[in-house]
């Protein structure tokens, strides 16, 4: 497992000051809810671990909500464009299908913080007020997957007779629910090794070989 | 979605009364903590709800805590004891295995507090004191699961070539994954077509038919 340095507020020059604030209050709150969750921690907390004064920290995220809704996003799109980055090296969809496994591995291994995702998304879903702004992250995998599973179909390299919409929610909710139990069993260490028995139970069910 | 009206207290005859007591507490507490969250309601508001006093409660349940590993022990054992009845009304361990995904399905809709075991099991695994005694709860779905999928592969139902282990633990994984995203997307309303699109992804990975 690999913990990262947090980097120090390095506000650069005037005009790029408000985005490198912003950058670290992220940062810091990445790691701040991943450790201990949305509810585990306070925002004065936050405020306090980010070093900068209240008026400095409030300008950029006057709520505890608004500011765990960006992290999640922050982090999200993160994952989504590293996932992007590493479908990009494989040509058949099938490939890519496993790639988008691994890059999930890769991410949570290197970056800790990324586990904010999956702790955020539960705490946060059961908030009714946060509901709205969490589904669009489920629904884009969903989406991803599915179009990926189609694809696979038209190459010839999964069977034709699944249904690409139920599998591929199945397997985003699969990978969601073995984070969970990483994270409770071995606090991710066994992380890789339940997503290669998910990968194995998948291609077992949809590849032709 | 079938709600279930509480029982009154009603005490007995006084042999009886402190395991009454008790049992309207476990109810009580079922239902509170299925709709709240561990985190989302006080231990006060649940005395409160269940009409008794502080002292007559406190003498079941001296803390939030015990009040919570109670519950989740209650309604899993209830869980587990429909699914042995369940299993036992099919002969081959494939069906068996079906109908292990099937009990889970029945027992959501029939009772909405079972609910509470996916979000006490999330929510308490993040507190490090608690995790220790929800592990085994865990560990018992494994283990089930394997021995299940190791029948099927004897009896020649399921390929002799997947890993059991590893099987199960994706399934039961995937289990709990889709309960919160069910729970997230539509309030448990679409459950059983989400457990139904599980069963299909493990029997083509699986059975040999």
């Amino acid at each position: 497992m690999v913990t990262k340095t947090l980097p120090a507020p390095n506000p650069g020059p005037t005009t790029d000051r408000g985005e490198a604030t912003r950058r670290h209050i992220l940062d810091v709150a990445g790691y701040a809810f991943a450790e201990h969750g949305y509810r585990g921690i306070s925002l004065n907390d936050i405020v306090r671990e980010s070093g900068l004064t209240k008026g400095a920290f409030y300008f950029h995220f006057p709520s505890k909500e608004a500011l765990a809704l960006a992290v999640f996003q922050d982090k999200q799109e993160d994952w989504i464009g590293q996932t992007m980055a590493a479908l990009m090296q494989c040509h058949r969809a099938i490939d890519q299908l496993e790639a988008m496994l691994e890059v999930g591995c890769d991410i949570l291994e290197r970056d800790v913080s990324v586990r904010v995702v999956g702790r955020l998304c539960l705490e946060m879903a059961s908030q009714e007020e946060l509901q709205p702004r969490l589904l669009p992250h489920l629904t884009t995998w969903f989406e991803m997957t599915a179009q990926l599973i189609r694809r696979a179909q038209e190459e010839g390299d999964v069977r034709p007779d699944i249904d690409p919409k139920v599998f591929a929610e199945t397997i985003v909710s699969a990978f969601m629910g073995i984070e969970h139990v990483s994270d409770a069993l071995s606090n991710f260490e066994d992380f890789r090794r339940r997503i290669d028995g998910l990968r194995a139970l998948v291609m077992a069910a949809i590849a032709i070989r």
